[in-house]
């Protein structure tokens, strides 16, 4: 789905040369960034604030297909990763660094889209572009990105702190990515078989949204701040709920009751789920790239998040003896595991 | 060259397991860093000094060839090229993230090999693994390390910050890695030729080791604190000097003149580089991969360091309008071109 109709050859512009043009209308948004591109190091000065660093890397083939994958999706998706992850610490992304590897099979005008997507996503949460690197790469694209974020101290929410009798919730929906996933996989196959066939993803908006455009939680810091709520513990869902609460679990040193009829799925999701014989419930704990946050918080606070649509009680947190387990809707216990995926043979962190 | 003596696939561990069992010996050696690898995100607290963020990315067949690259080297050489970039910031690293993409024909003891040369140099410069992200390629090794260091605010020396009338001085010497690197190539060829025959090497000690295990400098830093210098500005000599000269020309609106027979270049580089037809002169304007530091200093401070052995005056910022000029050893004036190379063919940043 490579545009080729105004083809410029990477080499045209040499590294810096392209640097400068995927960069130039770059703008600084935030005070805490004193320099940005354009020297051996960006400054940053958060005046008495903790910073907060997440990295991710997301390889062509591996965490994307571009043949389903527009470019400009893909640019908006690894900033929303990345920063879903600063959230995740109750903090707020304010710069990223971007590194690329790209094979002469991209153009200049490819690269541009990407940027592009990167740009939109780093404006929607007012993060700066403060630096990276641009180089050739052997065969696919490799992107590489680097968030940092600010927190006050007292702010910042760990994983590995929620206590036996928390409350486990989490926001939005889950298990949408993962069924958006399998129907463009389906659709890339029809296609592949019938070239001539157009994709039939009608109806279908919001789980290929979820997919290809993940949105990062950034208003769920601030809504909690707004509810006076700190959350215990918390990590974003970026593995599957599955794998996100056994973390949790590892870390917090508890063990967990999650209730199956408690965790939300859009009807859309689930539809389209039982459309290909796959289990809704297990699309959810093990589909993953839902980017949403999962978190505990204290039992007493439940009066003030229980009448926010947006957040979900899905179970609570108990002793570490009494393991981690899903309570189904028939009521039967079985200890939760983490089947998902292996990244180092499919998907990404 | 990866041994396979004991070799135990990727696919065993896993990606939580790979980096948990890569990180296993990690130890936080700064105040600084208040929560390292197994987060969302780590948390650094610098308490009113400016942070400083860099980032490069190695390309496996762009960057290096384990043809001759030992892995535990790759390691070592990817973290000095980042600190490398805090130190012509005048800052100090305290912090990396490190992200791979590794393809499968790689065992999880060669990955032990690259992680135990990160470590070595991440020891020698006192800096913590913070986090970073594992995942599969599909073809060869992408290393992704983004280096974060702290400096007071009045400490940090840019590139564009240069004036008419500052001396132009340089650490160490030049051209030695890239005359390192034809050595090693055409050993590499003998090799592939008649895989029989042993490298011939000897008495070539410095240059490959300049190739292969770069140092960055680390003292600079530090000796121009004691020397009372602060460098107008600065930049590392990672693309060569020719190329380095122009940043800084650019970005500090001066000219420069540059005397050919100040360039400080190590013996042993010279001669191999006569033996392969070269010009000593060019592999040290062109050649790159020194990771020295480049800086100006105003002419009052020369007296402070003239009687230093680690640091050659090579020559002086001049006005815009006269151009960016090689003297050479002959008197004539020849403008100062970056040549090199283009990353997006061929080598790093």
């Amino acid at each position: 789905m490579l545009e080729n109709t105004d083809r410029t050859e990477l080499s045209t512009l040499g590294e810096f040369g392209l640097i400068k043009h995927l960069t130039q209308f770059v703008e600084i948004k935030n005070e805490s960034t004193l320099k940005g591109i354009g020297d051996d190091a960006a400054v940053i000065d958060y005046k008495g604030k903790q910073m907060v660093v997440s990295t991710d890397m997301l390889v062509e083939g591996v965490h994307f297909d571009l043949a389903y994958m527009p470019l400009k999706h893909l640019g908006y998706k690894a900033i929303s990763v990345n920063v879903s992850d600063i959230y995740a610490m109750n903090a707020m992304p304010k710069q990223v660094t971007i590194s690329l590897a790209i094979s002469s099979r991209f153009s200049v005008e490819a690269m541009e889209e990407l940027y592009a997507g990167m740009m939109l996503a780093c404006a929607k949460h007012k993060v700066d572009i403060v630096g990276g690197d641009t180089t050739s790469s052997k065969s696919g694209l490799v992107i590489s990105i680097t968030a940092i974020g600010e927190a006050d101290a007292d702010k910042i929410v760990y994983r590995s702190t929620a206590k036996e009798g928390d409350l486990l919730c989490v926001t939005g929906d889950l298990g949408a990515a993962y069924v958006g996933l399998q129907l463009l996989e389906r659709e890339k196959q029809i296609f592949l078989e019938s070239p001539g066939v157009q994709p039939d993803l009608e109806g279908n908006d919001y789980i290929i949204e979820r997919q290809l455009k993940p949105e990062a939680r950034k208003d769920i810091p601030v809504l909690l701040e707004k509810l006076e709520v700190k959350p215990t513990a918390m990590i974003d869902v970026s593995d599957g709920l599955a794998s996100e609460i056994l973390h949790l679990c590892t870390d917090s040193d508890t063990g967990c009751n999650l209730y199956e009829e408690k965790i939300p799925i859009d009807p859309s999701a689930y539809n389209t789920a039982r459309e290909f014989n796959l289990d809704p419930t297990v699309c959810a704990l093990n589909g993953g790239e839902d980017y949403e946050l999962l978190f505990t918080i204290d039992q007493a606070d439940f009066p003030k998040i229980k009448a926010n649509p947006d957040i979900t009680v899905i179970g609570h947190m108990t002793n570490k003896k009494d393991g981690v387990n899903l309570i189904t809707k028939g009521g039967t216990q079985h200890p939760l595991t983490a089947q998902g995926w292996d990244a180092l043979l499919k998907k990404p962190e």
